[in-house]
């Protein structure tokens, strides 16, 4: 049994048909941002320690439980998200292996540790504040999207913290800020190792980055094959369609 | 009338059927990424002050003549190539457009004045010089190819000096040295503002970068469509056929 709150709905996890997520369309949804992530960030297999800071309604840490037996912390300083990620946790009975803290990213080395954990993932705020006229009038959609509570520096100097020197680092976000995200992570000892960019089209630019960097690494970039959302006919690709629904 | 040297040959310039270059496969014969580099870096149409560093056989003033009426400077350190790159230009009569220098980059800018030019292009060498006994033999392609008369920093930081404020920059080179150009750019007032990858096959990680910034440009970097090399059938694709033939 669940309790839904006003328009939040169980939803599936796409693939993944045993697990649900709550959702709803006037608080937070998963976008396909997050599942990329979940997909692209190395996951150890058999064990290991994984945090997803800024983890919305929990939906990076349920994908990254198909992918991982280890061990999986989520980070969220909305309550009323962080509540809905316990409830789906709790339906999906992954409370011995998902466990979620309802806190400010910038306060987890100090209660957690320093370079405890093998994987850090994000999917932060893409948007930087904008004057208090011009925010998202909806204040939960308004903290996920804009740098309200961490800025990208925040989020990248945290990561570096909380990871294991040769621990690795997965983020999602703009190419725009590209430039500044690999300048950060150099600075915060965070080599950038393997960088994607996603095409909403052949032929148009990229609209989506996925990164991921080592703690103390050598430099050696690699560019993976480019990832294409949409065929001519507006609907997914053929990679797009496995990634989401498992088609082959 | 032309004369031609050793193995040299006097071969099309691809899809511009008027234009005829001296290359040779001991010495030097044009790659696919100076093609790209020739395409992919603005031009101003009617006039304009452009050079291009590291010139080989000037390949890539040649291709810029047929997309600018501006005044091209190629620069080569190499003797041998400069000699070929001089009897291409008068083959192709196009002494008054394209002016070669035969010298180091590095003294450009006292040579030709600071901020003196609109754009700058480069395919520089791309590989770090290595150890005197893993060099290769043939002086000619060693010098093309190994950071022996230029280092990437030399090509940025001349590059730098030699455009105007809001003047670009574009260069060709590989993915394993995107971090370090985006970083020595950025010190040298380059803002790095287009990037595109390109990637031997769909699948296939990049193994080619172009990149173009501005002189004191403000941040907003676009990541263009992907380029695809070879289709399945590895011949080349659509969009590659293009570029190279011209056919539509």
């Amino acid at each position: 049994m669940v309790h839904l709150h006003g328009d939040e709905r169980l939803d599936y996890l796409l693939a993944e048909e045993e697990l649900r997520i709550i959702q709803s369309p006037s608080v937070f949804s998963f976008s396909l941002d997050a599942v990329l992530l979940a997909r692209f960030a190395y996951m150890p297999i058999q064990k290991g320690n994984i945090i997803d800071l800024c983890t919305g309604n929990g939906v990076i840490p349920l994908f990254l439980s198909k992918r991982t037996k280890g061990r999986i912390t989520g980070v969220e300083i909305q309550e009323r998200l962080y509540d809905m990620a316990i409830r789906s946790i709790e339906y999906n009975n992954l409370q011995d292996r998902i466990h979620m803290i309802h806190g400010d990213i910038k306060d987890m080395p100090a209660k957690l540790g320093y370079g405890k954990f093998d994987v850090v993932t994000c999917n932060p705020p893409y948007f930087i504040t904008p004057n208090k006229d011009e925010i998202n009038l909806n204040e939960h959609l308004a903290i996920a999207r804009h740098e309200i509570y961490c800025t990208l520096e925040d989020v990248i100097l945290v990561s570096s913290q909380l990871v294991r020197p040769g621990g690795k680092v997965a983020l999602v976000h703009r190419p725009g800020r590209l430039l500044d995200i690999v300048s950060l992570m150099r600075k915060c000892k965070i080599e950038p190792k393997r960088l994607q960019f996603v095409y909403p089209k052949q032929g148009k630019e990229a609209n989506t980055i996925l990164i991921e960097g080592i703690k103390t690494g050598q430099p050696d970039l690699k560019i993976l094959p480019p990832l294409i959302v949409y065929n001519e006919n507006n609907e997914y690709t053929k990679e797009l369609r496995k990634i989401l629904y498992g088609e082959e």
